[in-house]
């Protein structure tokens, strides 16, 4: 069989997908050659509209079809509370967890010296903006439990301190510790030492 | 957010593909959105002329560009030889494992009376008629060793003899045993009664 026929072109283009590998790329192909045409052909026609349907919220960062997002429209939200993430993803599962009604603000990564992302290429600027402009009174750190989400939570609690002096919002951050529904056995030596730490009196 | 903005409609689509669930599909949209644009596009293109370029093959029945497909043009190839197999995959399969050297047919199923799948849905006539005309000496039946797959090779095997008598050719099928690599202690009883069954003279 030929080297670079179609089948094999798409194969390598979806082989590029996280956590799609070749042979599974390979078993797709099949599939959807297996089923009605007008499957393949309405996921390409949204595959070429995506990026022009989708831009990043000028407000909070997050992707979007309108600007402002539908979150940062939100009336009934609560604008004094913003909570801090990561990636635009994280706003969709923490929005649909249905436990946060403030707004959002996404850094576009964490700090980490050694994939040489530094602070200046997150949005911190346009965070601090956004707190002496939008009255903030308390900032939610929901970055994720890892060495690289520590780093970024200490250095954003430093810099606000330091630029906003008296008028800084309360800076909390998610709870470290067991997932509900887990097993003590499983749980590892950081989890289980934060879990110590961050004891609730009952 | 809203229902059923690009994001959403992209990953329902992608959700629909075998071993894609909605959390991946989702993932792999934000991917998509964090690549270059010209990712998307590309896929995009790929997508809308997969069905266009990728045709079934006139004499073997598997996915080709050309009819008749490389394999069936490949002069080189014994064509006495017949290897009837299941799906246009299985075909790729047997010819990247570089062991087989004649040509394919492919069956487009197996009997499976449960799925309502009977004999008259899979390319028999088309078989009979090749072996009729195009001089085959043997018939290697390469189906999965599965209810279904034996059922065929039974039923195959049946028909052959009755339509073709005298001039029939010789059926074979691929040995079914332990994998090489496998482990006795996690081989299943069928696969372990099979591989004594089938047992090698050293």
């Amino acid at each position: 069989m030929s080297e670079q026929n179609a089948l094999d072109r798409l194969s390598t283009l979806l082989s590029k997908l996280p956590g799609i590998g070749k042979k599974t790329a390979v078993r797709l192909v099949y599939h959807i050659l297996d089923t009605n045409p007008s499957y393949a052909r309405t996921l390409a026609a949204e595959l070429n509209g995506l990026h022009e349907a989708i831009r990043r919220c000028s407000q909070c960062g997050s992707f979007t079809e309108t600007n402002p997002c539908p979150v940062c429209e939100d009336q009934s939200r609560d604008r004094s509370l913003l909570c801090v993430v990561e990636r635009p993803q994280d706003v969709r599962i923490i929005d649909e967890s249905r436990e946060y009604r403030g707004v959002f603000h996404v850094l576009g990564g964490l700090i980490a010296p050694l994939e040489g992302v530094g602070p200046g290429d997150l949005s911190i600027a346009q965070l601090l903006d956004r707190i002496r402009k939008e009255g903030i009174k308390e900032i939610i750190l929901a970055l994720n439990p890892t060495i690289e989400g520590d780093t970024t939570a200490l250095y954003l609690q430093r810099i606000l301190k330091d630029k906003l002096e008296a008028s800084a919002p309360v800076i909390t951050r998610l709870a470290s510790g067991l997932p509900v529904g887990g097993d003590l056995e499983y749980a590892d030596k950081l989890t289980l030492s934060r879990s110590f730490r961050g004891r609730v009196t009952l």
